[in-house]
């Protein structure tokens, strides 16, 4: 189950303080050139330590392609990618061997497997990720072939909440903000909980562009449940909402309908998707984590023999997990879209005709 | 695509207005009994035409068991459900079988399959939920088996909150009510919307009780992410929120980590799932339902030449499709949690040497 | 398990003595002409009781479409069909209910599930094959479409062999028999063991034309792995060689390569395959099937409480399986294929480029 | 596609002469003891260059574990292990980087992807199949807990047949081969292809003990299905065999049924496997390879414009690739068994009370 994909599917592997973390993604068409500059890009936006709105940890995070790739050019064989951890010996897990941090995963990993890599949070924590945005990275440059893009920041950091969406600024904003004139209120927030050894919480705003009709495949892998199921599936996730969301739910059909015109829809209440396939519309979609449960405050937990006990933190946190993890959501939103695409090449005998002839 | 699950796996077929829909469950453990009145029963809770807050469309949905099940137990083989549809010849759909209703699939699903079944939406509508109920009553007959308890209930109409939780009262509500102070409210509004011509949105609470620790297969096919994916996968939904979901971001973590004590957890703002995994509490959902795109107004739309054209709506339609999608979401909880279940018998050794020896 | 494809992919349900049997066909790209004269044509050269050659069970396997085609045009939902079980309350099955017949799967289906449908074997049936024979004719039409034709016939019954291939006799053989000139000598030994209260085994040839070169997806899902699986997991079956088959192994480097001109292969020792992957010649296989082992002569056996018991066979049964095995033979061939052309529809950026400018 | 498996599963990278080679492992069981001593000897047995009836070509192919593990124990994360190429650049590829070579999958990987890694076979090398080995290598430990074995030897090279079986000679022959009294005139067969710059073909016969009764998933993915589908998919295969194989075929039902005592069946034509389910008799396969298609004889191609040529071969090539063939079947076995073992899990109701309790 470390698999995510149908077609454009990709397999993960490796721990927070374990030798090297990678992934093999499977299914890319050959004949797609593989920008390693651009791979490396995209690692570099989710690598710890660019800023203090960020954990400490220092890891280059340097992407190395193993195969599939030749002569610059994706030979439609599994493209293995790995990224050696550099920083995984620098900390004493002593103190928390043996207790189940809150909030985190350990508790849950220890029961269900029977014991647990407790070095950082093991497979559970969120620097698997970036085995995610290595794939995220190739699957965007197959969706620049066709015209596809995906972008993504933050539109709320602790309740404040971006009014303008800028997808530019945030490209270059250390937090992702989409806000250049709210930015400074989220930057405050967090450093307010830096200041009380807290943690906050945030939203990511992701928008693609350029989607083709027709991507989604009814009943039980449509690309609003796709969506969601990637995005809740991130760590420290709580909710997802599509279009306008819970505001839909909220209004009435004769405003949250979008009426169609022969030049389109004429509004996009639905964030561009319509009985689990994209309508050609923008697809929006806001994710939303809760406050990093590492924080530096003595909290009250158990430990392995069920004791209670109670426990301070050491380490390095980032403390609002949403900044980076705005990367991360891009990349699964791309992956999601790559996967779309290919499955949809089988919709219609048309498409059949177009290859077979 | 239209098989959900990976263990406890169903597959359905069947449109609006085709002979008969159903679905064929693969995975049922041999050994379970096999209540077929508790199928039906859940089968009538979703049926349509039973009061004024759904549509008038008369199905019995009398479900029958074609294989599978063997002097009333379940033989591990494939059981096969149908539902023979009764009132589908009743209208006519001349006025909607060249155009786009909108809101609805029938814009998607042309441009994606090159032609479309207009009656009824076909395959898009939700009639095709009733055969998950099917599935999702042999599933909660398997979580009986284990102590586990799916319910849900509605908790908002047009944004009318329940501040109650009774999932007793609402078991017995017309509208699913699970605040039966509320309900009144909730249930004007329906009527209010009825009287417009229009519709209104709404939510459901799901809650999971008695779940063991340790469901939920990281990374990519986490407890959360598959309850996202199946709950936005059903029509009509644009939000879904786990425990304290939307809130949970805009709290700190200092408040939001549940701690844990020697007797369980502090608190449950995870809604029952850390790291993706069951923690042994209750597991909460919130699912929102957009209001029906069904209305009896004038509307813009093209037709499949993409002509401009207005459109008036005939038919029965339910004004709130949270109500009987409440239905939908325990049946597809139930489902999650039965192939969780099953899944969760691989995750460690001692496991296996229970089963073997 | 009991869906075979990964993109046109079928489902089935349904034992020997359930009400129905049928299947649910997954993938169909939208836009096929679906003939229904054509699929019971298929599903009644495989119907049972045509001939001595033969069970006498008498099941007019008559198949009903219940989904996904509109107008006579596939739609691109799941085909649903069943087929109803007419014959199945002859017998009486006293004798077998607590014991297992030899040779067949009533042994190892009591110990997996702990119980089993003990009427005519249930799901272990070689009568499941009929809904494979329904969403093999489908498979076919997709095929016909891109100029695939797919061929089976009987090419040895009880060790003799034919010696010409002629698929047009074998279409309108009652046993199939791809060599006139043999035939009746084939037919002799199985009117042989019919009088000795015996059965015999025999072997299946199937050829596909006209196939591209591209069939066959590595490294785990090669054509030829693929056939491998489908037609091993026939009831019955023991063996199954490509091309030269066992032949092969015995040859040399020299004389087993098929050297290559510019006008197409000069040989075909391989079966059409290199690589797992189609080279656009003639795909051959060899399918074998074990005598059946339901005979009339008395045999030792055990019963549900493993008591020694002898067993004496009631009922009705193929003397050779072969013979209606390759009808279902052309069938998973045809299933096999008409997959890999989808999954192949993503194996380079160019086919990506001709479905979506 | 590069992956197998349903619950014990691994996907493979890697070409012949590009970095590296490997897989990742999902879904051990936490709680395996993981011997990597163990794995590196089933590589040191597959690995080349070990005797002049093997290529020349020398890798040390010490495998790293990357992942999953911890403290010598699996963790129920996905385990990665690496292989890095060490004498991939000693060849001149220039002769073989336009022309296909015949009996290789140059020609259809080349159809099929539009262009080719050339080097060696790229990603169609049969250098892919050491990270079988190392996969197969986890799955035989898992097997060793539950008392399941897994042998596998040379039962036929170039159509010379063993008459003894014998798994512990075979284990310490230079050709694995199974009859000490056959192995010279088997060795001498070899020998003389060699000196003709041909090659032979060869067997291999795989038996598994203590197999419990049970494993093995109708329909559609039985165990003797699973077995000839992985099988058959390796590099050069072209038959399969289960238990008396094509003899079968050949035999009548009162010879061939295995009939029952209460100690035990009274024989093993099935080869252990009935209705596609172990029986728990011993399960034996015969697996037979087509010879090298590399042979250093002048041969007829053409090149990537399909233009006529002649084509001489230089390089190392195994002159038999059924003998390191029989290391890869024996991982191969131990991968399906594995995984059958885990999805037999679920069968019944009493499993998951033994484990849920």
């Amino acid at each position: 189950m470390n698999t995510f994909g149908e077609k454009f599917k990709f397999t993960t592997f490796g721990e927070s303080h374990g030798k090297a973390l990678g992934c093999i993604v499977d299914g890319v068409p050959a004949g797609l050139k593989i920008d390693e500059e651009f791979i490396q890009a995209q690692m570099d936006k989710r690598k710890p330590g660019k800023s203090k709105f960020e954990t400490s940890r220092k890891e280059s995070d340097k992407v190395e392609i193993l195969s599939g790739v030749f002569e610059g050019i994706s030979t439609g064989t599994p493209i293995a990618m790995i990224i050696f951890n550099e920083n995984q010996k620098s900390r004493d897990y002593s103190n928390v061997k043996d207790l189940f941090r809150p909030g985190h995963a350990d508790f849950t990993y220890f029961h269900k497997y029977g014991l647990r890599d407790y070095r950082g949070g093991g497979r559970s924590s969120a620097r698997e990720t970036a085995a995610r945005v290595a794939a995220g990275a190739i699957a965007q440059l197959l969706l620049d072939q066709l015209g596809i893009k995906v972008q993504a920041g933050i539109c709320e950091i602790a309740g404040i909440k971006s009014e303008q969406i800028d997808f530019e600024y945030s490209a270059n904003s250390t937090i992702f903000a989409l806000d250049k004139d709210i930015e400074s209120k989220q930057k405050d927030a967090i450093s307010q909980a830096l200041k009380e050894h807290d943690s906050v919480g945030g939203a990511v705003l992701i928008k693609a562009s350029g989607v083709p009709i027709g991507l989604g495949e009814p009943m039980y892998h449509k690309l609003d449940g796709q969506i969601a199921a990637a995005m809740m599936g991130l760590n420290a996730v709580k909710a997802v909402e599509i279009g306008d969301g819970i505001e839909a739910s909220r209004s009435k059909g004769s405003k949250n309908n979008d009426q169609i015109s022969s030049k389109g829809f004429l509004s996009n209440h639905s964030g561009g998707i319509l009985g689990g396939i994209s309508n050609g519309d923008d697809i929006i979609t806001k994710v939303y984590f809760k406050p990093t449960p590492s924080i530096f405050i003595e909290q009250q937990t158990v430990n392995e023999q069920n004791e209670d006990t109670n426990y301070y933190l050491k380490g390095r946190h980032d403390p609002c997990v949403a900044i980076r993890g705005s990367v991360v959501c891009q990349a699964m939103m791309a992956l999601i879209l790559a996967d779309m695409v290919l499955l949809n090449m089988n919709s219609k005998m048309d498409n059949l005709k177009a290859v077979y002839n």
